[in-house]
Protein backbone atom coordinates (compact mmCIF):
# COMPACT_ATOMS: atom_id res chain seq x y z
CA UNK A 1 0.00 0.00 0.00
CA UNK A 2 1.06 3.46 -0.51
CA UNK A 3 0.98 6.26 0.95
CA UNK A 4 1.20 10.40 0.60
CA UNK A 5 4.57 12.03 1.30
CA UNK A 6 6.99 15.14 0.37
CA UNK A 7 10.34 14.91 -1.07
CA UNK A 8 12.82 18.36 -0.49
CA UNK A 9 15.07 18.63 -3.03
CA UNK A 10 18.14 21.15 -1.81
CA UNK A 11 20.51 21.81 -5.28
CA UNK A 12 23.81 23.83 -3.14
CA UNK A 13 27.29 24.40 -3.06
CA UNK A 14 28.84 21.43 -1.31
CA UNK A 15 30.32 23.72 1.09
CA UNK A 16 27.63 23.71 2.88
CA UNK A 17 26.06 20.08 2.90
CA UNK A 18 27.36 18.27 5.69
CA UNK A 19 25.86 21.76 8.26
CA UNK A 20 22.48 21.02 6.15
CA UNK A 21 23.01 17.04 7.01
CA UNK A 22 23.27 18.17 10.76
CA UNK A 23 20.38 20.08 10.55
CA UNK A 24 18.19 17.28 8.80
CA UNK A 25 19.56 15.03 11.27
CA UNK A 26 18.93 17.62 14.52
CA UNK A 27 15.08 17.44 12.60
CA UNK A 28 15.25 13.39 13.23
CA UNK A 29 15.52 13.21 9.27
CA UNK A 30 17.89 10.29 9.26
CA UNK A 31 17.53 8.67 5.08
CA UNK A 32 18.43 11.16 2.48
CA UNK A 33 20.51 10.81 -0.97
CA UNK A 34 23.03 13.01 -2.40
CA UNK A 35 23.64 13.12 -6.30
CA UNK A 36 27.25 14.92 -6.72
CA UNK A 37 28.16 15.50 -10.15
CA UNK A 38 25.92 18.72 -10.12
CA UNK A 39 26.34 21.92 -12.00
CA UNK A 40 24.38 24.96 -12.58
CA UNK A 41 23.65 28.75 -13.58
CA UNK A 42 21.70 30.63 -10.95
CA UNK A 43 19.45 33.14 -11.90
CA UNK A 44 20.30 35.53 -9.10
CA UNK A 45 23.58 37.06 -8.72
CA UNK A 46 24.65 35.90 -5.42
CA UNK A 47 28.39 36.10 -5.09
CA UNK A 48 28.70 32.90 -1.99
CA UNK A 49 30.22 34.42 1.06
CA UNK A 50 32.23 30.68 -0.10
CA UNK A 51 33.93 32.68 -2.41
CA UNK A 52 31.78 30.99 -5.64
CA UNK A 53 30.16 32.83 -7.64
CA UNK A 54 26.36 31.67 -8.69
CA UNK A 55 27.72 30.40 -11.98
CA UNK A 56 28.68 27.86 -9.19
CA UNK A 57 31.41 25.04 -9.76
CA UNK A 58 31.12 22.31 -7.08
CA UNK A 59 27.42 21.51 -6.31
CA UNK A 60 25.43 18.89 -4.72
CA UNK A 61 21.91 18.03 -4.70
CA UNK A 62 20.18 16.54 -2.13
CA UNK A 63 17.12 14.38 -1.42
CA UNK A 64 14.52 13.60 1.57
CA UNK A 65 11.79 12.10 2.05
CA UNK A 66 9.60 13.65 4.84
CA UNK A 67 6.10 12.11 5.58
CA UNK A 68 4.52 15.36 7.64
CA UNK A 69 3.83 18.24 4.98
CA UNK A 70 3.79 20.68 7.68
CA UNK A 71 7.45 19.47 8.69
CA UNK A 72 8.90 19.56 5.05
CA UNK A 73 7.64 22.97 4.48
CA UNK A 74 9.37 23.94 7.87
CA UNK A 75 13.10 22.37 6.74
CA UNK A 76 12.73 24.03 3.43
CA UNK A 77 11.78 27.44 4.98
CA UNK A 78 14.66 27.17 7.60
CA UNK A 79 17.33 26.08 5.49
CA UNK A 80 16.18 28.79 2.52
CA UNK A 81 16.31 31.46 5.25
CA UNK A 82 19.40 30.39 6.98
CA UNK A 83 21.38 29.82 3.57
CA UNK A 84 19.87 30.18 -0.01
CA UNK A 85 18.38 33.62 0.91
CA UNK A 86 21.57 35.08 0.61
CA UNK A 87 24.75 33.98 1.98
CA UNK A 88 25.13 30.76 -1.04
CA UNK A 89 23.97 29.97 -4.35
CA UNK A 90 21.34 27.26 -4.59
CA UNK A 91 17.54 26.30 -4.62
CA UNK A 92 15.31 24.15 -2.09
CA UNK A 93 11.81 22.82 -3.21
CA UNK A 94 9.06 20.32 -2.33
CA UNK A 95 7.47 17.51 -4.71
CA UNK A 96 4.68 15.12 -4.01
CA UNK A 97 5.64 11.10 -3.83
CA UNK A 98 4.30 8.45 -2.70
CA UNK A 99 5.77 5.93 -0.77
CA UNK A 100 5.38 2.37 0.30
CA UNK A 101 3.59 2.41 4.09
CA UNK A 102 5.67 0.55 6.26
CA UNK A 103 4.30 -2.05 8.92
CA UNK A 104 5.24 -0.36 12.12
CA UNK A 105 3.14 2.73 11.07
CA UNK B 1 -0.61 17.96 -25.66
CA UNK B 2 0.36 16.96 -22.52
CA UNK B 3 -0.99 13.59 -20.78
CA UNK B 4 -0.42 12.14 -16.67
CA UNK B 5 1.89 9.88 -16.48
CA UNK B 6 3.62 8.22 -13.43
CA UNK B 7 7.62 8.45 -12.66
CA UNK B 8 8.93 5.36 -10.53
CA UNK B 9 12.11 6.53 -8.87
CA UNK B 10 14.38 3.46 -7.36
CA UNK B 11 17.31 4.25 -5.59
CA UNK B 12 19.51 1.35 -4.53
CA UNK B 13 22.93 -0.50 -4.33
CA UNK B 14 23.85 -0.96 -8.15
CA UNK B 15 24.48 -4.59 -7.28
CA UNK B 16 20.73 -5.08 -7.81
CA UNK B 17 20.66 -3.00 -10.70
CA UNK B 18 20.52 -5.27 -13.91
CA UNK B 19 18.07 -7.64 -11.97
CA UNK B 20 15.62 -4.84 -11.55
CA UNK B 21 15.98 -4.02 -15.61
CA UNK B 22 15.35 -7.65 -16.26
CA UNK B 23 11.98 -7.16 -13.65
CA UNK B 24 11.35 -4.29 -15.81
CA UNK B 25 11.28 -5.59 -18.84
CA UNK B 26 9.55 -8.33 -18.17
CA UNK B 27 6.78 -5.83 -17.62
CA UNK B 28 6.97 -4.62 -21.19
CA UNK B 29 9.27 -0.94 -19.70
CA UNK B 30 11.70 -0.68 -22.04
CA UNK B 31 12.66 2.58 -20.90
CA UNK B 32 14.96 4.07 -18.32
CA UNK B 33 17.11 6.61 -16.87
CA UNK B 34 20.16 5.57 -14.47
CA UNK B 35 21.98 7.94 -12.61
CA UNK B 36 25.67 6.47 -11.08
CA UNK B 37 26.74 9.07 -9.17
CA UNK B 38 24.58 8.58 -5.79
CA UNK B 39 24.99 8.43 -2.24
CA UNK B 40 23.28 8.15 0.65
CA UNK B 41 22.25 7.01 4.02
CA UNK B 42 19.10 5.04 4.94
CA UNK B 43 17.39 5.48 7.88
CA UNK B 44 17.32 1.34 8.57
CA UNK B 45 19.74 -0.81 9.73
CA UNK B 46 19.42 -2.91 6.87
CA UNK B 47 22.88 -5.01 6.37
CA UNK B 48 22.30 -5.85 3.10
CA UNK B 49 22.87 -9.28 2.05
CA UNK B 50 25.64 -8.24 -0.67
CA UNK B 51 27.62 -7.41 2.49
CA UNK B 52 26.52 -3.73 1.84
CA UNK B 53 25.76 -1.15 4.82
CA UNK B 54 23.02 0.99 4.78
CA UNK B 55 25.47 3.69 4.99
CA UNK B 56 26.18 2.43 1.14
CA UNK B 57 28.74 2.82 -1.22
CA UNK B 58 28.17 2.18 -4.69
CA UNK B 59 24.66 2.83 -5.61
CA UNK B 60 22.04 4.04 -8.09
CA UNK B 61 18.92 5.79 -9.63
CA UNK B 62 16.87 4.13 -11.52
CA UNK B 63 13.76 6.16 -13.24
CA UNK B 64 11.15 4.76 -15.75
CA UNK B 65 7.82 6.70 -17.04
CA UNK B 66 4.89 4.37 -16.88
CA UNK B 67 1.13 5.68 -17.99
CA UNK B 68 -0.40 3.46 -16.06
CA UNK B 69 -1.00 4.37 -12.53
CA UNK B 70 -1.87 0.75 -11.43
CA UNK B 71 0.63 -0.71 -13.45
CA UNK B 72 3.35 1.87 -11.81
CA UNK B 73 1.51 0.86 -8.15
CA UNK B 74 2.15 -2.64 -9.17
CA UNK B 75 5.77 -2.54 -10.21
CA UNK B 76 6.68 0.00 -7.03
CA UNK B 77 4.93 -3.14 -4.29
CA UNK B 78 6.83 -5.79 -6.69
CA UNK B 79 9.88 -4.52 -6.01
CA UNK B 80 9.78 -3.35 -2.86
CA UNK B 81 8.77 -6.90 -1.42
CA UNK B 82 11.44 -8.60 -3.39
CA UNK B 83 14.60 -6.41 -2.78
CA UNK B 84 13.85 -3.05 -0.55
CA UNK B 85 11.85 -5.10 2.03
CA UNK B 86 14.50 -6.46 4.19
CA UNK B 87 17.52 -7.78 1.36
CA UNK B 88 19.19 -4.89 0.29
CA UNK B 89 18.87 -0.70 1.20
CA UNK B 90 17.02 1.31 -1.02
CA UNK B 91 13.93 3.60 -1.04
CA UNK B 92 10.95 3.52 -4.04
CA UNK B 93 8.53 6.02 -4.41
CA UNK B 94 6.35 7.40 -7.57
CA UNK B 95 6.08 10.83 -8.60
CA UNK B 96 2.98 12.33 -11.09
CA UNK B 97 4.17 13.50 -14.29
CA UNK B 98 3.22 15.58 -17.82
CA UNK B 99 4.37 13.97 -20.79
CA UNK B 100 4.05 14.62 -24.29
CA UNK B 101 1.31 12.28 -25.80
CA UNK B 102 2.27 10.11 -28.31
CA UNK B 103 1.06 10.33 -31.76
CA UNK B 104 0.31 6.22 -32.17
CA UNK B 105 -1.69 6.47 -28.68
CA UNK C 1 5.80 30.72 2.24
CA UNK C 2 6.08 28.39 -0.68
CA UNK C 3 4.03 28.90 -3.87
CA UNK C 4 3.06 26.09 -6.64
CA UNK C 5 5.49 26.12 -9.18
CA UNK C 6 6.26 23.65 -12.71
CA UNK C 7 9.59 21.71 -13.31
CA UNK C 8 10.84 20.90 -16.55
CA UNK C 9 13.20 17.85 -16.65
CA UNK C 10 14.83 16.62 -20.26
CA UNK C 11 16.91 14.05 -20.42
CA UNK C 12 19.04 14.00 -23.91
CA UNK C 13 22.17 13.69 -25.68
CA UNK C 14 24.58 16.11 -24.44
CA UNK C 15 25.52 17.38 -27.92
CA UNK C 16 22.12 19.41 -28.12
CA UNK C 17 22.52 21.05 -24.32
CA UNK C 18 24.11 24.32 -25.35
CA UNK C 19 20.92 24.21 -28.14
CA UNK C 20 18.14 23.54 -25.33
CA UNK C 21 20.38 26.21 -23.30
CA UNK C 22 20.00 29.02 -25.76
CA UNK C 23 16.37 28.02 -26.42
CA UNK C 24 15.65 28.62 -22.61
CA UNK C 25 17.52 32.04 -22.29
CA UNK C 26 15.83 32.98 -25.09
CA UNK C 27 12.36 32.70 -23.09
CA UNK C 28 14.14 34.17 -20.08
CA UNK C 29 14.84 30.91 -18.35
CA UNK C 30 18.15 31.00 -17.07
CA UNK C 31 18.57 29.16 -13.93
CA UNK C 32 18.80 25.83 -14.42
CA UNK C 33 20.41 22.66 -13.38
CA UNK C 34 22.82 19.75 -14.61
CA UNK C 35 23.37 16.12 -14.23
CA UNK C 36 25.91 14.96 -16.50
CA UNK C 37 26.83 11.18 -15.29
CA UNK C 38 23.33 9.60 -16.77
CA UNK C 39 22.71 6.93 -18.64
CA UNK C 40 19.94 5.22 -20.24
CA UNK C 41 17.37 3.18 -22.67
CA UNK C 42 15.03 4.68 -24.93
CA UNK C 43 11.72 2.77 -26.03
CA UNK C 44 12.44 4.49 -29.16
CA UNK C 45 14.45 3.16 -32.26
CA UNK C 46 15.75 6.30 -32.90
CA UNK C 47 18.85 6.59 -34.42
CA UNK C 48 20.08 10.39 -33.77
CA UNK C 49 21.16 12.59 -36.54
CA UNK C 50 24.41 13.38 -34.35
CA UNK C 51 25.11 9.65 -34.85
CA UNK C 52 24.28 7.87 -31.37
CA UNK C 53 22.18 5.24 -31.29
CA UNK C 54 18.86 5.03 -28.62
CA UNK C 55 21.01 3.27 -26.54
CA UNK C 56 22.60 6.33 -26.11
CA UNK C 57 26.23 7.32 -24.62
CA UNK C 58 27.25 10.36 -23.22
CA UNK C 59 23.57 12.28 -21.86
CA UNK C 60 22.74 14.80 -19.94
CA UNK C 61 19.82 15.94 -17.57
CA UNK C 62 18.85 19.35 -17.62
CA UNK C 63 16.46 20.87 -14.84
CA UNK C 64 14.77 24.16 -14.72
CA UNK C 65 11.78 25.73 -12.96
CA UNK C 66 9.20 28.01 -14.19
CA UNK C 67 6.59 29.24 -12.33
CA UNK C 68 4.09 29.54 -14.97
CA UNK C 69 2.36 26.21 -15.59
CA UNK C 70 1.26 27.44 -19.54
CA UNK C 71 4.87 28.62 -20.36
CA UNK C 72 6.34 25.63 -18.93
CA UNK C 73 4.38 23.31 -21.40
CA UNK C 74 4.75 25.64 -23.76
CA UNK C 75 8.49 25.12 -23.32
CA UNK C 76 7.94 21.22 -23.24
CA UNK C 77 6.41 21.28 -26.92
CA UNK C 78 8.60 23.68 -28.55
CA UNK C 79 11.90 21.25 -27.07
CA UNK C 80 10.14 17.87 -28.21
CA UNK C 81 9.01 19.01 -31.12
CA UNK C 82 12.48 20.67 -32.50
CA UNK C 83 14.96 18.12 -30.84
CA UNK C 84 13.20 14.92 -29.53
CA UNK C 85 9.55 13.89 -32.22
CA UNK C 86 12.77 12.31 -34.42
CA UNK C 87 16.07 13.75 -34.38
CA UNK C 88 17.90 13.43 -30.87
CA UNK C 89 17.17 9.96 -28.22
CA UNK C 90 15.63 12.03 -24.90
CA UNK C 91 12.54 12.47 -22.73
CA UNK C 92 10.84 15.73 -21.42
CA UNK C 93 8.42 15.70 -18.96
CA UNK C 94 7.10 18.30 -15.98
CA UNK C 95 6.34 17.78 -12.58
CA UNK C 96 4.49 20.06 -9.83
CA UNK C 97 6.79 21.39 -7.32
CA UNK C 98 6.64 23.95 -4.66
CA UNK C 99 9.18 26.85 -4.13
CA UNK C 100 10.01 28.96 -1.69
CA UNK C 101 7.89 33.02 -2.78
CA UNK C 102 10.59 35.17 -3.48
CA UNK C 103 10.06 38.98 -1.85
CA UNK C 104 9.97 40.81 -5.33
CA UNK C 105 6.62 38.46 -5.90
Amino acid sequence: MLIRAEKVIIITEKIISSRIIDYLESMDIKAYTIYKDVSGQGNRDIRSISGGLSRYGENIRLEVIIKDDEKAVKVVEKIYAKYLHSKYAGIIYIEDVRIIKQNEE
